[in-house]
């Protein structure tokens, strides 16, 4: 079956209107554009009625009766396969009724209109037809406006006329969307926001989820032209091939069963974007999967939250780089724009290396989330009120700005009732399966991500809150700050912590760039996530500059300086928290991993002396640069 | 085809010697206990030579002749489909050569001898026989001695004297082994001093590995009794069913290579055992593959490196509880014994379990390296040289000691030339897989496993060694200790340190076997580390005891005095450390997971907040203890 190309939907375009508005000259054009058939009511009229016509006598409605009858049944047959086009006059509601008999749901009406005077004009210049000015009258007193049609000046020019009958019509989706979570309704928004003609769909599930697709377009006014669906087959048709699918459902199995559903309705060369937080081993196996069966898959990382999503994410694609090609245009238009109007949005590379940098992404999160609750900690211990936090953070803004740094200084003015809405909330942290595969992927890619792992397990710890609150009775700490160290010294720990972050972050990219091959563009990745993603930040507009030269950021002269300038404050307020056994894991951590990374010889040699020791595992020597391995009977005297 | 059931390989075992002397007492009862056939030579005889004999005339070598090769011919049939006893005189060597014709190598003869005096009383009680006193002598004056036979005097009884044949036949082993690398060929050296009949396999690579298993045995005298194999059908055919095969094989895809081999060879109820680090997800699936075959899988951690595995390893089997009970008698032969003499060996649970708490062994290993480590990064910073440290280590072990303390004290003084060998270590750190899985499984199981990641990632780190170098002169740290704190404090603080290490890998133990239902026992598992294995120590010996009370370290009192005595000891350390530039992170990481750990107020609230701000992810509050959600728009006002 010949599916319709650009309709939604098989659908009986009925051109109407008096004779000499145009009908013919409009439904043929139209027809040319939507590739569909064109019928000219006029071919379908019997020998008899021809005959009375030519002999200049009107029609009666016995006369119309069956001619009407005969384009029924002309459009119910076309519609079994196809949509199509049918010129008519159609000038009493009655005969409108005959023609759309069992098929009103599929039939659209368009009604062409002008004046009296424009139309006889029009029929002079016209000599083949043997219309009347007299005629012409009897037509005009007929005529009984339709209601529910598509109403069209003929004062424009044709090609307006079909343009403005187009916009009107049920047309192909250019988009589809599955999955209307938070994230997927904003993206929606967004889209059909920036002009895409989007399909949108979630599933049914009885008395849990039911019309939501339907419920969502009615809510924003955007959605006026998008097409909602709960039925998987019928979305899947109303999508332009080659079809662009953006998944937006929770990773894990539910996309696999997504993509078994639909595979069923897809054709060679449609393509799947996965915009969730999918794990880049799973997103690789399904790109080769996909590709079997002829199918696209790009794995996208999205990154803004709500309101990122609606108003312009970053967005990190990755798969097949000309497949992306097709997506491209739709994803660079809701993406979120850098400070040089750029979209935040750029190919990452092969297979899964989308959702590997989105997971690195958020690992990065994890972390600048964690050393504002770390600085949050020591201000609150040295008395401050959560506005009195607040007060200090706004003034660290006009140096290093960040999107966490504003909402946290949002957050902590909050006020409900007398208190401040934090003082209420529960202390045990969530999360959403990312940081962790980033501590497994550098755990397996053999990188010291201590950040991430310190911000992880810090919110893992937060969970054993009973144990925490009885560990608390039992050793009773005493958790205040000194006045030593000072607020500029905290600041600068704070800064120093960030850049180890961001060092740590951008190497564990980089090592996985190298051993999958991805060959990623660091200063790029930097850019897309400068704005529109929750990591966004003056300091990340740094990076993009940076990493243009280098791989290393502490080989860069501007990290070595901002380092060495806030070294001995974050020593201090380290070792300050530590006295006084308030916990900031990840400014801790910081500051170890600095001293270990500029520690030339390690107790590294300490640990191969055990090794070879008990398990004969040998080791390198310092004077011998073969690199070849010894083993030594250590028990030996 | 039917095997020999406890023969090694087909034998015809040939019971000679003069007549009288009990060849077909012996023969009949040796092929019972065998279960094999037996044939006494005097049924093969013609008719003529049986009539020559009744009418008292001795046989000719010419009578002989054909009796012999028809012998000949019943053995060659015999061989094909199994192993058999044969009672003949046999008494010339010339006989014995037509007996064994073609089938020497699966020839065994066994000879009974007793004195003159000594037969010919036993046959004046066997009426039946029809010997005089000089056919015997005729009998003694024939007999030449043979040089190959395995000699057997008939003054005991006759069960002794089967007893002794059994000794000296190639009976089937009564365990296998598979991978005689270090591990595998200490673990085959103590099997066989315990007593074991083993097979040891080691696969054939040309020019690589060959003759592995003939040369290993030819090396050890405990090994004269083994039965080496490069071929592995003959390896599995030389088992006493049902077989048990240990696997000392590279974890990974040789594991699975192996397996894949021996299937085709093996029969309903055999028992693999994995002794490698296998990941105890592999080793779940293997369990359950081999399951569906039939075949029971042992997932076996096995701890001690070359000198625990041939002197007497810590073992953690895995898998059916019923399956090993099979192997049980074998591992705990080979075991380390606690300070009660009992085995450290003890089944750990279903499915991976064995090698899931070896992984975790593992991880605390890391640890317990580390920190001595550390401790060696702080004395060294101090000015001392490896001998000064050692003798300051000396000192530690009267509090209490551990093997890693032992033998570290014993590889700082280990000198070459004039300097510390240690000195001329390369101070990159290796790793084999399971401190990487250690963090991958607490990354999973959401458990805040601190210090694991902070060894696993200072070994990563070392790797650095260019970029450290670099970085070191970039930015000239002062690396030094200020006499601050005392040997004192550094003690405590190891102590600390190793209490929390202890902590945190039972408790990642405690929490898997609650998330996979193993019902792991935390007392036995301290006691089976109590020695053999790399961390046993006197405070496993402690724990021992603890865990017979509580899953929770930090609720016991011990601990709870143990950790106040140290605390200000190791704050004072760490933030010394940390001032000093001095990289300790694994005592660093405790007193910060132990700050952390008695926060009763975490700054986890901020992080549910800036959760909820941008992602809607909501949060729990304080004073409702419903466990309701909640979700704030944090920019209304």
């Amino acid at each position: 079956m010949k599916q319709a190309i650009h309709l939604a939907k098989p659908t009986v375009i009925f051109i109407m209107g008096v004779s000499g508005v145009g009908k013919s000259t409009i439904g043929a054009l139209l027809a040319k554009q939507l590739e569909i058939p064109f019928f000219d009511a006029d071919d379908y009229h019997s020998e008899a009625n021809i005959l009375k016509m030519s002999q200049g006598q009107p029609l009666t409605d016995h006369d119309r009766h069956d001619w009407l009858h005969a384009l029924n049944t002309l459009a119910v047959a076309q519609l079994k396969t196809n949509s199509c086009i049918i010129a008519c006059s159609a000038l009493k509601a009655s005969y409108r009724t005959i023609l759309e008999t069992t098929i009103a749901a599929a039939t659209k009406w368009v009604f062409l209109h002008g004046s009296f005077q424009q139309i006889k004009e029009r029929m002079q210049h016209r000599s083949h037809h043997f219309m009347t000015s007299d005629l012409l009258q009897s037509q005009f007193d007929t005529l009984e406006i339709p209601q529910n049609a598509l109403s069209i000046d003929i004062h424009v020019s044709p090609e307006e006329m079909v343009a403005k009958i187009q916009e009107n019509l049920p047309l192909k989706a250019q988009f589809g969307l599955i999955g209307l979570g938070v994230m997927g309704k904003s993206l929606c928004r967004n889209l059909a926001q920036k002009g895409v003609r989007i399909s949108m769909y979630n599933r049914h599930v009885p008395e849990v989820e039911e019309d939501i697709a339907i419920n969502f377009k009615k809510e924003f006014e955007e959605l006026s032209s998008a097409l909602p669906f709960d039925d998987l087959p019928a979305f899947v048709n109303s999508l332009k091939t080659p079809r662009k699918i953006m998944l937006m459902v929770n990773a894990g199995t539910a996309i696999d069963a997504v993509i078994e559903n639909l595979l069923p309705f897809l054709s060679q060369g449609d393509s799947i974007i996965d915009g969730g937080n999918s794990n880049y081993k799973k997103t690789k196996e399904r790109f080769e999967f996909l590709k079997s069966k002829g199918i696209h898959f790009i794995g996208a990382g999205v990154s803004g939250g709500e309101e990122g999503a609606l108003k312009g994410p970053s967005i990190m694609p990755g798969g097949n780089a000309k497949a992306y090609q097709q997506v491209q245009p739709f994803l660079e238009r809701i993406a979120a724009k850098d400070k040089n109007g750029v979209p935040c949005c750029s190919y990452v590379g092969n297979e899964g290396s989308g959702h590997f940098v989105k997971m690195i992404h958020n690992g990065i999160e994890y972390v600048e989330m964690q050393l504002l609750a770390d600085v949050y900690t020591l201000l609150k211990a040295k008395g401050n009120t959560p506005d009195q936090i607040a007060d200090i953070l706004e003034t660290w803004k006009s140096t290093k700005n960040s999107y966490l740094l504003e909402i946290t200084c949002t957050i902590l003015r909050k006020k409900e009732g007398d208190d401040w809405l934090v003082n209420k909330i529960m202390d045990t942290a969530g999360n959403k399966g990312t940081g962790n595969w980033a501590i497994i992927a550098t755990a397996e890619l053999g990188v010291p991500s201590t950040l991430i792992a310190s911000a992880l397990f810090a919110r893992y710890a937060s969970f054993y809150k009973a144990e925490r609150v009885a560990a608390n009775k039992q050793f009773n700490p005493q958790q205040h700050t000194a006045p030593k160290s000072s607020l500029e010294d905290l600041h600068k720990a704070y800064q120093f912590a960030r850049i180890i972050n961001h060092y740590q972050g951008f190497k564990l990219i980089q090592e996985a760039s190298e051993r999958f091959k991805w060959a990623l563009n660091l200063s790029e990745l930097a850019r897309i996530w400068t704005n529109g993603c929750i990591i966004r930040s003056d300091y990340m507009i740094e990076l993009a500059t940076i990493f243009k030269t280098t791989h290393n950021l502490f080989a860069h002269q501007n990290t070595v300086q901002a380092l060495k300038a806030r070294k001995s404050a974050i020593q201090k307020v380290v070792a300050e928290s530590v006295l006084h056994e308030l916990p900031i894991p990840s400014i801790s951590n910081a500051i170890h991993f600095f001293t270990g990374y500029t520690t030339a010889n390690s107790s590294a040699n300490l640990l191969q002396a055990q090794r070879d020791y008990f398990g004969a595992h040998t080791y390198q020597r310092k004077e011998d640069d073969t690199g070849q391995y010894y083993h030594t009977d250590w028990q030996q005297h």
